[in-house]
């Protein structure tokens, strides 16, 4: 078969390793082409030193490469994996800061919010020289599997202005019903689901336990009297009561998506948990993210020699690059939760926006289940992160800076929050912090440094309702046990 | 021809007025029936003194009859124009008062917010039995011609659950138009424009002054040298500052529908103006309404003399009600902006919501231009309004209560401004205390009472940010040249 | 799981035997209640003796009933197969003498044509009373599992009319799947493929052996030099290579639904074949039909004896009924063609058509793959016989008599060989012969009794351009190996 | 205002003449510039002369031009008229001759049938050409008013690979509405309508003197009884019997669209009428088309004449298009029949088609009449046409040979009379006919020719059905009123 899979970011190590391990566990991918890229050629080494020793532990015939230069990687590809994180931790923490500043308090900021919308901005430029690249050098009809957030703007962009076959994945889903399983105190394999929405806010509009529908009494019920999630995800648990269904969405995530729980920092406290960065601890995301990064430089031997380990097939995971790629090889079909144009999957939702939902993959392709009608309650909250996105994709892809702040001005946090000044002078401020990264605006950023340095709206210096400090390594080893950690590793946000 | 016209809530004399002066200007329609009905006996009696009044003043042959059996009044029409206010002043002071206690600050609070959304749940059970009526003993084909609000919660319920073909009326566009022609200083005939989007939230998306387009700045610049304008209309600017467009609806109104300019008390201020209640004041409609119904309890007389007026064609309105009527019955072509299903009218739109955009009427019906699109930013506040009108539809239609409050959770202000427990403490007591309108939750209110009557959610005693006493029929005499108080009593919201 | 089973036309024994041996290979629903009725009382009996003989051979818990009262038969039923040919062979042989006085020369006709359309008649208000009868006294949420033809006509009828959730089932992508992938010479487990159309006129769009595109010039090819094929399917080889795709079709049914292949009596032979009725002989399948009648008069006892081997999981057929329920009562998907709704499934045939097409069965229901998109000959074709549906569904739901006559008057092969004279008379004379199972119809049948006898289009006595006689039961035992007829009677047509 | 008109083909003198006059009938018109082209400089001039005399005999500050050069024409022109005839007579008399030995017997052959389709290939990239001189030369936003046949396919062309805002124009609407009210015998100005389908088959679905509603019998007998039109329109008036609709289209024309009245030849003479060429004759306007070119040769004098009269408003023709120009200048609203893409105006016709239907121009543009749904037999009609138009112009757009057949295939009529072979082998002909003007098939010709001279296909050679001789201009003189030629020379084809 020998199919050429290329991964951009493949610096991620950790996820680099998962998605490998899990595509060499299907027998007729072991010969394929894993082709590693990275802008950071340290992080790239470490990637590549991982896969050749997977390779090499269990003897596979498997031909690996590593190059810096992406259109090298990309030579021939008929897979193209981005995990790329544009702008690194630099520009993310400005994505947390600045919007602090001006009240908005955010745990993760990578979706939509005042810090999901400027990496969106950030990210745009790239996924479509990304995609300029594959039109130019991959195999014919090579897809894009894209894990890089903000999923729905990157894969919107991609697939509306790069011109490539997309599909944006997402391990949300997975881990809600792994969690909603473990509520109701069954077995995973008994419970059939159909989840769909937007990424990150994806509903399980239809649970069965052998076939029985759950209810929402039954599922609050479950979930109150479970003692740790009775804790951690109170606003899932208080959506699920409202709305009728339960949100993939961690409960850090969801509550920045909605203007009700974070918009007074007082009350933010009711609604998180500190025990983990991704119940809604303020810049979670940011803080864990900053202790991986740390604690890789110093931990990579160990990893390392983790990854001598020989495949399980049993422990491959759920991650769904493998198993699409799979199905397109061998046709054998795969059911999963994927991000693609809407185009009436979702009768009650715009036919351009992208969607989260059920679909099969055989020989022929994505096959969506289409024509599913969301709740209204679960379609108004869709629908308003779905106008800020296309905003958001357009301003990006334009460089109109007037439409990217009637994007964050739109957004239903920010919205709750802010006045329209005040947005106006955020989005100048992360323009200006941001400036490397945002190609699109080098032109209006002068402009927006003027108005800055004019600005008369004033700003609040503080870390936020629920901040924690950035541990030491040494700290993350002692809280963490190893195995946990090694983990929690290979996850990406939207867990 | 003898076409018969039925009014529904004719005891709005001062309208009914207006709308029977114009259709009599019309020679075609001289001959019609005028078929009055209102619950009210005593303003409809009124109303049947001044129609007459005109009728023999100006020697015509037409017809008039008043019922207050609704269903008489309806026998054999072909129009059925519905004027009603249900709940009348009582209820309609809760809409205002209790969403106040929980920080909502309205100023009309009649298309949603808390306020409409109750309005509307009010006025849908009534609207389906007028439907009702008209599919039973009206001519067949019968056309409503809705002037009632929530504008768009009752026709999108008179279309989806009446059974009856029906248009929503208002006048905000025309208002507007006046208002941007003479903020530029030219004569109104020669602007022309397209208006689209939801009834108070329609966007003047193409203006030219004798086929030149007319862009933001000159519109912006306009505005604000305007000495008055500059002052009224500061949300609007405002807006039209940020999304590029002008919109129809007055400043009180736009800034009620928006997340961002009414959410903090200590801001309200900065936005609006107290020279009449249209601009921004705190229950201004309410208060308006209020001393208009004193006025006219005084004041009856001087209005009827007024009606024994001269009938001049020059002095029609542009009020569209007679103008569809005799596009219908003489084919003479009408354009103006009804409220409609959407159907791909705008593109960018739900297709199943009630819009308001530039039509043609002919012989044939309502003609709409189709296929226009919103500038995104304009999409997007219409969206958000969208959702919140169609759960208000459905839990009205339904008795659903917990619909209704995900409605209200969804309202931009309210949900800018109220935690979800507050919201659904706010409509429980909205129901309870308008319970006796409310026919489809007569089962649901005893439990929404006892849980109120436990309610732990803390409320607040205060008269809202900008608030003016309602004034005697004297103080308004005094305030009021006698001519301007005509004018504007024959007005309605939305102006 | 007790699941009830239903079959409508059970009499169909050999198809009932198939249907119900294939339900039984799976081990959840071996305790189903398997009822059966028909209304001709001695098939029943027939049938219900084979169901016995299979669980009783088998020792299993199934439950089997026999009913002649169709509503005892529905009682709590999840799912209801209909198999009822409705006027029997009586009525259908006037589907096929009756247009061809008029020059209209059939092979099947129950599809479209003059035949398929007047078999529709008899049909929909047949199948409105099971969907009445269904709603009524089945399960909440039965299912309809459709096999009678005219397949579209009956599925529209059911989904539009009937308020029954329907899937329509055929098995003739599976047959011509057997036949490509016998043509190419590979097994039939390494060529994928998407087909997709309307019932009769579904186009393999995509055919893969291992993954590598089967284009038409190898297509071609493979057929042309088939000894058996290239002789057997010479209109479906033709349509190939001019509209670069091969259709499910049979070789006889294919050529009465295009315009092209019949309308010269004396070219017909060029394009059939005499091996079989299926391949285009005048009436083949009434021909067949009685052959079949007869012969399971006097050999039943061998037929029965059958029906006591033991059950083989491995020769559970391809006929998509018994992998429908499984897939929904276990939540194992499954892969497969069905006719549905269009909605979107196929973008350039219109929405509320009825296509079939590939979709994914799961437990929660037929999940259809969308967007497809025909190409463009293939399109126009269906597009064709969609129109001829169209009118012929709402005629025979409105018993309008001239859009009956409009819907023949469209169909292409009737249009390429009548004039509207010709046909309005046509269509009187069929149904004035078809009156006792046209209650729709019943007050307009006078009429056209009258217009009849005043008749004066000139019609013409033959038997067709390929006729054969009926043989008797010892000339089809001499002619046909015994299994290889045991194998043909339990398929229907369309194969 | 001083707008820039080109016309495109504007040797098209008789036309030409008409354009202008209607365009300088409209006061704000009157300083436009007319900018005339044509490829035959004899024909140019003579157009020149005779606009020239226009303006000159009114005194007009009108500007006129006259280039060979296309491009200079279009220099800056708001409005291209385009009334250009592609091949000249020479091609179209191939389209005429070359099904005829086929057996395919035109009237027109402008339109669909075997000559419209390939009149289309000779269009599509002259179109196209049209189009790319616009876009680089003509004022930004030009309009492109196309009158040249056949109109849906060469529309169709423009608008979806030309790049330029078209609008195809006929007066067969108007020509219909006509002889409507003369059959019924009421002014036209009493009689509303709404008239809807495709261009050539526009369907008057509404009908209402002075309101009131003309239904199919009272028309049917208005017809019938009509001395002059109950001979002449004999298929119109079949189809309005059938349909219950009548059609824009002339006898001569609707008989070529349709598989039923010109299949067989000997039945041909049943359904025609030979005192106009328009009602059916075979050749029809391809005689008169010769005949009228001929008479220009001789009678330029007379019509130079003519053209020096005086500018009566009153006798403004209802041509659409000084019209349409008027509205858009102007503001003033005109109602009228417009091509356009379909895009939700005809619910039940395919969103890609182009539509004939109501719209509504002003200063914003054409604004249709949407969501009409056509009557099924109508609707089916159209159908099978805008089938046939959609390969049509696929095919000339890629010069696919294959697609190109496929189209006349579907060809109602084509389809009724010719086998696959035959339709192969007719087009083979008719493309080596014309390959002087089908660019884009210039590599696909030398096979064709190949194939035609081993072509095995037995033709036949006959005149027609119904042929008359081209006649000499005397005759035509002494036959015709010297005023009514007049009248009718400047009228075209679809009258």
């Amino acid at each position: 078969m020998s199919v050429t899979i290329a991964i951009i970011g493949a610096g991620s190590v950790g996820f680099t390793k998962k998605l490998v391990s899990d595509i060499l566990c299907v027998p007729e991918l072991r010969d394929a082409h894993i082709a590693l890229t990275d802008i950071n050629p340290q992080n790239l080494a470490m990637a590549e030193r991982i896969v050749r020793r997977i390779v090499e532990a269990n003897g596979l015939p498997t031909q690996v490469s590593a190059a810096s230069d992406r259109r090298r990687a990309l030579e021939g590809a008929r897979y193209v994996i981005n995990c790329s994180r544009i702008g690194g931790l630099e520009a993310y923490a400005s994505d947390i800061q600045i919007p602090l500043k001006y009240g908005v308090d955010q745990c993760v900021g990578d979706t939509i919010c005042a810090g999901g919308i400027l990496y969106g901005q950030r990210n745009v430029p790239a996924i479509l020289d990304f995609c300029h690249d594959i039109r130019e050098v991959a195999e014919d009809g090579a897809r894009l599997l894209n894990y890089a957030n903000p999923m729905a703007i990157n894969t919107w962009a991609a697939i509306d202005h790069g011109g490539v076959d997309t599909i944006g994945l997402c391990h949300g889903v997975q881990n809600g019903w792994r969690q909603i399983a473990s509520a109701l105190g069954v077995p995973r394999e008994e419970l059939d689901y159909i989840c769909t929405g937007i990424n990150h806010q994806t509903w399980y509009v239809d649970l069965r336990h052998n076939g029985r529908r759950i209810g929402r009494d039954e599922l609050v019920a479950a979930f109150e009297r479970h003692p740790v999630f009775s804790q951690q995800e109170k606003v899932r648990i208080d959506v699920l009561k409202r709305f009728g269904f339960y949100s993939t969405e961690s409960n850090g995530h969801l509550s920045e998506y909605l203007p009700w729980y974070r918009k007074r920092p007082d009350e933010i406290g009711r609604w998180i948990d500190m025990s983990d960065w991704i119940h809604g601890e303020t810049g979670g995301y940011l803080r864990y993210s900053t202790e991986s990064r740390n604690w890789f430089e110093t931990d990579f031997p160990a990893f390392l020699e983790e990854a001598g380990q020989r495949l399980d097939p049993a422990r491959r995971t759920d991650e769904h690059c493998s198993h699409i790629i799979e199905a397109l090889e061998t046709g054998r079909t795969y059911r999963g939760h994927f991000n693609v144009k809407n185009r009436g999957i979702i009768t009650n939702l715009p036919s351009d926006c992208i969607v989260e939902s059920t679909g099969f993959v055989d020989r022929f392709g994505l096959n969506m289940v289409s024509n599913l009608t969301l709740p209204l309650g679960c379609a108004a909250t869709c629908q308003a992160s779905v106008d800020v996105q296309r905003m958001a994709v357009q301003a990006a892809v334009t460089g109109d800076v007037e439409l990217l702040k009637l994007s964050v001005l739109h957004d239903p946090l920010v919205g709750a929050i802010c006045s329209p000044e005040e947005v106006w002078q955020m989005v100048d401020e992360m323009l200006v912090a941001q400036a490397e990264w945002l190609p699109q605006y080098a032109d209006a950023i002068p402009a927006a440094r003027e108005r800055l340095a004019k600005g008369t709206v004033p700003t609040r210096q503080w870390a936020g309702a629920a901040r924690r400090e950035v541990r030491s390594v040494e700290e993350v080893r002692e809280a963490t046990a190893a195995r946990r950690t090694m983990g929690a590793l290979g996850q990406r946000p939207g867990a």
